[in-house]
């Protein structure tokens, strides 16, 4: 008999369920609006009723498992959402056991940039590179991370772990939400190149709409104040990696989300600032031929687009057992 | 038959080698100074000596393996020291197999930071705080780093893993011989104590030696420069434990080395520091009972001293099995 499973990419616009082959096939796929304005139940039935949808279509293969992307903080293994920015109302909200009486079988939870970066692993930039390991930047509306060490999520002690968009980098920057100073956040998001450039003066000329697409085409058309916004998105992200270059000697580090479109803008800043800043990534990368080289450490963009995340969580159940239920 | 293993410490200055029960418990040693002078192949000869002594003496326990610890940078698991700064003639050697060799049996070979953490992980802070995962900063000569998760040495993909000592933690900082600005070694170490110290024009009254342990006790006597430099030393290990906080969410997080000695001069500016800066820390240590409090972060003293490394040493060949030689 055939097999399947379900990943399922919460998003606080999108809610996704698609149904995937071991092999990372995507055989079919629901996407509805994510009703927040209902509150949370509503979105947990829209979610569960998505997911018997697609097992009712697939009724000729045998379910393996189902995996559950959401926007964090989330409380693993548990499952608990604790104040998530971008799904009010769903504080205390404990995802897994809720998704889990509605369907009457085990479900896997795990944060969105997590398990984008668990499929990039697994079908992407880690397929590529033959890496089990990565570190994954996902460049959004904030800057995301998730960790693969030897080919298993690391989550930290409780979930929180890669949380690398916020620091201080540039503990002499502006402040940042979440109290520290100079955050990669504050620079290599896409909210936050919108930010800089209006700070530049920059003015876009469609309808007056500031996005940070349409500075990545004034950049590319030769705008110096655009070209200055994404030579810092570089910098920024050269000094992060320096620093997790150094701390976790990983073959792989990706680069995804919609800002990593930009890549050819912000990229020969950002290997620049690694080269200087990280002797372990010169160690790795060495120019000179005669210098001992250690393996190579690949900065590479993601390869799954908008995919990553959902691909993750439906192959998250296939790798690791579920959490017992409490 | 009561067991036992070796450990080794192959430091610049002095070599020492002790046998250590299963527990953790040190039956015996063995120190002679490191005789650099007179080449690799004599230090290996007398490494072999001293070991072929121990288990002279202790023949009648079984001996379960043998670990050394070694100064970097040291390719892993090959165990081929690469233009190590501390063991000047080492170039090139492949300490494992030269002492595989000598010995006709399996040794295990792990750089010294490595081994320190290890060491505290399983008989240290690491059991005091109940924590299999830890990262462990060695405040010396230069600053040291090694990482524990899940029980195991986190090695990176050759072995250059732990190196936070070095990376742009004050990216306006003063230039390190790694390339990088505002190390966490330009400020931490007791080589940076002592030269910043110098920097703020102070003089220490013992026969002129300004050392970080003389400098330690001006601060203690209330000397406002000296309060200074330790008031740095905390400022920059709390920016690097951000960035390490926000990154792996770890249990614990180990200060050791010479220089931890001065724990209540850098400490309270150490925990402001990482406080502000990292939400994580934040989330795990709060304030106001009514918050919801993630699993707690500890950042401790190391609580072996100088036998954490040795000790390390000893009980890895006890829990990963021997690398196939080449």
């Amino acid at each position: 008999m055939n097999t399947y499973s379900i990943g399922v990419d919460l998003g606080g616009t999108n809610l996704r369920v698609a149904a995937v082959t071991r092999a990372g096939e995507r055989l079919d796929s629901i996407s509805l609006p994510t009703r927040l304005s209902s509150g949370p139940q509503v979105v947990l039935d829209d979610m569960a009723g998505a997911i018997c949808e697609l097992i009712d279509r697939h009724a000729n293969r045998e379910l393996l498992g189902i995996g559950v992307g959401s926007p964090g903080p989330l409380e693993l293994p548990r499952g608990v959402l604790h104040h998530p920015p971008n799904l009010p109302g769903f504080d205390g909200l404990n995802l897994r056991t809720e998704l889990e009486r509605r369907l009457d079988r085990a479900v896997q939870v795990d944060s969105d940039a997590n398990l984008a970066a668990y499929g990039e692993a697994l079908l992407g930039a880690g397929r590529t590179f033959a890496s089990q390991s990565l570190f994954m930047y996902t460049l959004g509306t904030g800057v995301g991370s998730g960790i693969i060490l030897d080919g298993r999520i690391w989550r930290g002690k409780q979930g929180a772990a890669g949380e690398s968009g916020h620091g201080p980098i540039l503990p002499e920057g502006p402040k940042c939400g979440c109290g520290a100073h100079g955050c990669l956040e504050m620079y290599a998001s896409a909210t936050a190149v919108v930010r800089r450039a209006r700070e530049l003066g920059i003015e876009t000329p469609k309808h007056g709409a500031v996005t940070a697409l349409a500075i990545a085409e004034l950049a590319k058309a030769g705008d110096e104040r655009a070209l200055k916004v994404f030579d810092e998105v570089g910098y920024t992200l050269g000094l992060s990696l320096a620093h997790l270059v150094n701390a976790l000697d990983l073959p792989l580090y990706v680069i995804g989300g919609g800002a990593a479109a930009a890549w050819g803008l912000f990229a020969p800043r950002m290997f620049a600032t690694v080269r200087e800043m990280s002797y372990v990534y010169r160690m790795s990368m060495p120019t000179d031929p005669n210098v001992f080289q250690l393996g190579k450490t690949h900065i590479a963009p993601a390869q799954l687009g908008s995919d990553a995340g959902i691909l993750g969580a439906a192959l998250l159940p296939l790798s690791e057992p579920a959490p017992v239920a409490q």
